[in-house]
Formats: structure tokens, sequence, C-alpha cells
């Protein structure tokens, strides 16, 4: 089913058994009609291989490529694999709305919603929602009030974020798998429920769409050795942030990176690299950031400098993974919501689920986009959706 | 599972069968402690019954209430139910995009988009884009472009409509179900798949989510008898527009409709509802409704009035899906776009694919909303989505 399309014909004929090495089976045709001609003059598509800029631009033919096709099937084959897992584990899908009054991520590069027609200066949207509505960035917090009724949750949601960077590694429009479970103590146990995520997705993967994964792995055994690390049943590597920079600090001298590791600063994507790729060689879990480098809503490990969070690297996007247990005591977070200037009442709703019958709860989002650019090994994330949308690009 | 909770508690002892007459099993509580408590008397969901107007007041709560908890029980299974469907008949699954320079249905009531922190009057989005950009209404066109490489594809997305009426029928933000198919060349094909969606769908349900479809059908036979309908192996009813115009007809005397049934108006809601809850008591077709009533891509009849187009009525929500043959003719339909005031290059790619290997199809998009609208007897569309957006409120 992968190949460049042209013509569309339809045969009509015998089923055979074929004399011919590479096919078992043949048909000899008895009537042959042209279905939708194509004109080899005009149409963009020719034999040669074309480059996957190239094909960006012919954004409504490029699914007809072979590359855009693997691509296509390998996504329809993990999103019914991620609905299974997550069914599978008892997890309720909840449909978290795009249209939100809330920035999760506490302010930044987020859409706002206008009325029709008004692009141009016109009227905001105040005037139809009676406030200032943006694209959602996150699913997180609504996940939160159905996870205190539900136990585990999940959404598979596009999310927004209007990044005017310029390389291949960001999307305006992307699609997140999230997830938030109740009763959940430890970190450990929730590195255990999104390991298993990544593992069985795969699997399911390898059993439905080992064609595609074949495709992109051909020699590159680097990219088959992944997929047999990700889904055998060895735990993925778990250190602390605080054990990784000694790594990291111990390579400076060979690597030599354009960031010197310190302990209180971000991990820059040279640091995931090394870790994913060099170091471990696979998926590692990265836990308890130091907390002036995190969300308001993670909660605080008994040592006062960290927070109970964890990130998934891996070789290829490095941070496939973000998660963390979400502070669940009603006094602590409501002084850290004032200290950060969200006093103005909109997150009253968020901190109220931990007034009535809070539990210890957490979770995790996965990048769907740069879980299958792991998969695939291609550079751009802009080949991994079907109309990318990018700063300057909104084609379609 | 289904409850409304305050205090979580946990409980640790021994289980054993029960002599009480409601429960097989039951157990002898060694310790009990309370996770999360909850002060009753500021509890808002209290043990008394609430309104389903009250508990849209406190959407971070009512999860937590019987019937919110059945149909978001409800909505999870019935996406999955969806997925399986779908895949199970070789659909492949696209992510249309939310974001797009086009708008499906030619004009009206869309969303735009801005960027951030530019609400009131600020800069449009088109400094972002570098074009106006609006939130889709319908993914069909850009499923035409991958059903002409992958011969059946679907989406599952949210699509947005600025709709300013007050009503309990129309939301903001909806999620809906759509399907694309090549090489189809009849309505009556179409129908067929659309049918088998409905009707696998609700098997699925039956199968998962008997308790929940039980809930909302408890003392409600009609309920009951409609589940029963969708699912049996006969097929639905088809009848063409002008069949209906004339039964419609020959019931004003006795239904006595506000609009007066006439060949070559829109069918109005009272129609719609007088055909499938009186006429046929259950799921109806009805076929290749006039052109000037319809959209400019849908396949002409040979009778030059009408096009290739069905819409499937339901008991309650009347309208639960449409579609249509798509005219794959390329001169035809650059005609009819010119027409339409198109002629702005916009619609080029979607003109172009007629030129490339065009074929016969088409497709159809079913309100996920609507769905669990039928199945649940809810009046209000805003107690079926988790987070209700419509004009004047977007909470949280």
């Amino acid at each position: 089913m992968i190949g460049q399309h042209a013509d569309w014909i339809g045969i009509s004929g015998k089923l055979a058994a074929s004399p011919g090495r590479e096919q078992s089976k043949e048909v000899h045709a008895a009537t042959v009609r042209v279905i939708g001609g194509s004109d080899p003059d005009h149409y963009p598509l020719q034999k040669k291989r074309h480059s996957l800029e190239f094909l960006r631009e012919i954004g409504h033919l490029r699914p007809r490529s072979r590359t855009i096709g693997a691509v296509t099937r390998l996504r329809s084959s993990a999103e019914m694999g991620v609905h299974r897992v997550l069914h599978d584990n008892e997890f309720v899908r909840i449909h978290t709305p795009t249209l939100t009054a809330n920035d999760c991520e506490g302010g930044g590069e987020t859409f706002g919603v206008t009325t029709a027609g008004q692009h141009a200066g016109g009227a905001p949207e105040a005037g139809f929602f009676g406030r200032n509505v943006n694209l959602t960035v996150s699913g997180q917090l609504h996940l939160e009030v159905y996870a205190a009724a539900f136990k585990r949750v999940y959404s598979f949601n596009p999310a927004f974020r209007a990044e005017p960077s310029q390389t291949g590694r960001h999307l305006s429009e992307f699609w997140m798998v999230e997830a938030e479970c109740a009763f959940v103590d430890s970190l450990a146990t929730l590195m255990g429920v999104a390991e298993e995520l990544v593992r069985a997705t795969t699997r399911h993967l390898v059993d439905t769409a080992g064609d595609e994964l074949g495709f992109f792995a051909r020699d590159k055994e680097a990219l088959a050795a992944l997929v047999r690390r990700l889904t055998d049943r060895e735990p993925y590597p778990r250190v602390s942030y605080t054990e990784a920079i000694a790594i990291l600090q111990r390579a400076d001298a060979t690597a030599k990176f354009a960031f010197t590791p310190q302990w209180g600063r971000a991990l820059q994507s040279e640091h995931e690299r090394y870790l994913a790729t060099h170091h471990f060689g696979g998926p590692v879990f990265v836990t308890d950031y130091p907390a002036d480098t995190k969300p308001f809503y993670m909660r605080p490990n008994p040592d006062g400098r960290t927070v109970a969070c964890m990130d998934l690297l891996v070789p290829g996007p490095c941070e496939l993974m973000g998660g963390s247990l979400r502070d669940h005591d009603h006094e602590a977070l409501g002084r850290r919501i004032d200290g950060m200037g969200f006093a103005d009442g909109s997150l009253d709703w968020y901190h109220s689920l931990r007034r009535f019958g809070s539990t210890p709860h957490g979770g995790f989002g996965m990048g769907f986009e740069r879980y299958l650019q792991m998969l695939t090994g291609l550079e751009s994330v802009r080949d991994i959706v079907p109309f990318p949308r990018y700063a300057g690009r909104c084609q379609h």
C-alpha cells in the first residue's frame, strides 16, 4: 500500500498462482480501465526521490509518497495502541477542552480566540464568551478534575503553542497523550505507568505496523535496537537530576558542552541528548528536578529544594514525556498560587479540588509527534503530522 | 463506580462472602483511615438530587455526580468503539488540523485565532502565520486529500462553531467523527458504511457500558427500544427527500407544523423529529436533497435538481449524520467553485485533487455529542461534554 499513485485504474480478471519469484499470485487481466487519469507531464510527484522539503510544498499530494504514507499508517496504529493500552488499564478517556480560560504553564506563547471575520484588529472573543479565551497548551488541570472522580483518566487531544522558532523541532499544533492517576503517592508508581504506556504501545506497533517500522529502520540498526529496548521487559533506568548533573559534569571534559552542566539550571538539549543517546543508549527517566525550574503545581520533596517530577528522555527527540506528582495539600498549594501571581481567582476551582476529598495523585504527558519522531528517525516533526502548522505556515 | 464522592477513605481488612441480599461479598474492616477529607457543611454536592443546571455551575465537581459520571463512562467507551469499528474496517485515522486557512462550509460562524496576549483589539494572527487562520468547522476537505492516498480514512477531532444561540442544542466546541471513502460510486454503499458505524459502535456500548446505558434507559422503554433498533440487523429505512416531503405534507393536517413542508425548502427540526420519532420510530436516512440547500462540493444527481447526499435522522437530536458523494469531476467542480466566489485560489489544492488520479468518493460526519444525546435522552448537549463551551460560557 506504500507507493506514489498517479492514475487510478480498475482491472477485472482472474486471480491465479504466479510463477514469478517475488509474488505468490497474479491477475490475468480481462479488462483494464482508467478510473482517474493523471497527466504525467504535470503530476508533481515523479518516480525520482523527492526531498521531504519539496513534499511539504505539495501538502495535498504528499500522502501519496512512500515516507509520508508510512508515517501516516504508523500514526494511525499508534493512536489505536494508546487507546487500547489505556483502556486495558482502566483509564477513562476525557475530552478535555481546546478552548480554555486557563493557561496551565502560567503564561507564555498561547494563541487567543476571536469571533469570525474579526481577525484584523477586530473585536476580541471576550464579546462571545464574556472573557478572554486561549487555545489549550495542556489538559492537565482539567484532567485532575476527572481523576478525582474516576481514579485513572487520560486525554488524547491537540494542543497549541505560538512558538516562533523556525526549527524542525516545534509545531504550533500538536497532539498529546496526557494521563492522570489518583491514589498515587510515589514517583516510582507513576513512572511504572508511563513506562508501560510506551512499552505496550510500541509492542502494539510491532504487531500491527511492522512493515512501517521496518521501512524507517532499514539500514538503521540503532532504530531497530531502540524498538527492541523499548519493548523488552527490563525497566527503563531511573536517575535523579542530581545524579544526571554529576554524570554530565564528568563527561564535560570530552563532550565539551556549550552549556556547563550545573545543579540548579535546566538541562539543555545537548545534555538530554548525551544522557539518552550516549550514556544510557536508550530511554532513561530523570527525576526530582530543582523546584525553581518547574511549574507551581508539582509536589515538593522533603529536601525542600526539589520536586517529585520526572522526564523520560529518549534518543531522537530527547524529551518524550514529562510528569510529576501534583501537590494535593490545600494550604501549601494555596500559598504557592498566591505567590505566583494567580491571586485573581482564576485557579480557585483547581485549588478547591484539594478541599473536597483530595488524594495524592500524579500524571504525565507524552508528545505524540515526538513519540513517532523517535520511532521513525525523521529529523523534522513537520513530516510527522498530516498538515503541519508553524510560524509562517498554515496551508490548506 | 457511580456515586457522589466526598471523603476518600482507605480500608484494610478481609474480603469475605456476605450474608447480605444485595451483595455477594463484604469487607471486614481492620483499619479505616481518611485519605482526603471533605467538610460536609461546605461540600456543594449533597445527597439530595441536584438539577443538571446546578451541576453545570460547579463544573469541577459535577463529574462526581451519578449522571455526569455515567455520561463520562459512556463517552469513553463510545470513542473506543468508534476507533475499533473503523480500524476493523481498514480505515486509517488522520489527524486533520484544528487551525486552518479554509472554511469548509463556505463562511459563517467561525472562530479566528490571534497570537498570545493580543485579545483586546491587538494584532491579528496574520502576523504569526502570514494569513488569517480559523478554527476548523469540519475536516472533510483535508480528509479527501488522504482518502485519495489511503482509500478509507477518518478523523475524530474537536470542531468549532461560533453559534450565538442560547439553546441546549449547540456547543461552540464539539467532537465529530468524519469518514471519507474513495472508490465509492453510490450513496447506498456510503449509507451502508455509515449505518455499520452506528450499529457496531452501539453494539460495542451494549457489551462494554451496559450499566451506563441501563442507567439512562431506566423507566424509559423508548430508549431501550431505540438501542435494540440501532443494533439489530435490519437496515435502517431510506427515503428520498422528495418522499419525505410527501410524508410530511400528508401529516401536516394533524401534526400542524409551524413551517409548511414544501419541496425546495430545508427540512426544519420539527419535520426531522416527526420523521424519526413518529413516522419511522427510529433511525431513517433521508437522501437526495435539492442542490440549492446543500454545499458546493456535493455530487449532482442526473435529475439536475438534487445532489447525492444523505442525512441520518434519529429520535432525540434529529440529525445525527450528514454525508454525500463528493463531486470528483474536475471541470464541473471548478465551474461551481468559481461561481461560489471562491475564485481567490484558496481552494486550488482541493480542486486539483480532481486533476491527479481522481476517483468517485464520498463521506459523512457524525456529531459525537449528538450520538450520546440520542443514547442518554439528555435534553441539553451541555451535559454530555466534560467542560461545555457556548456563547457566554467558558469556565475553567
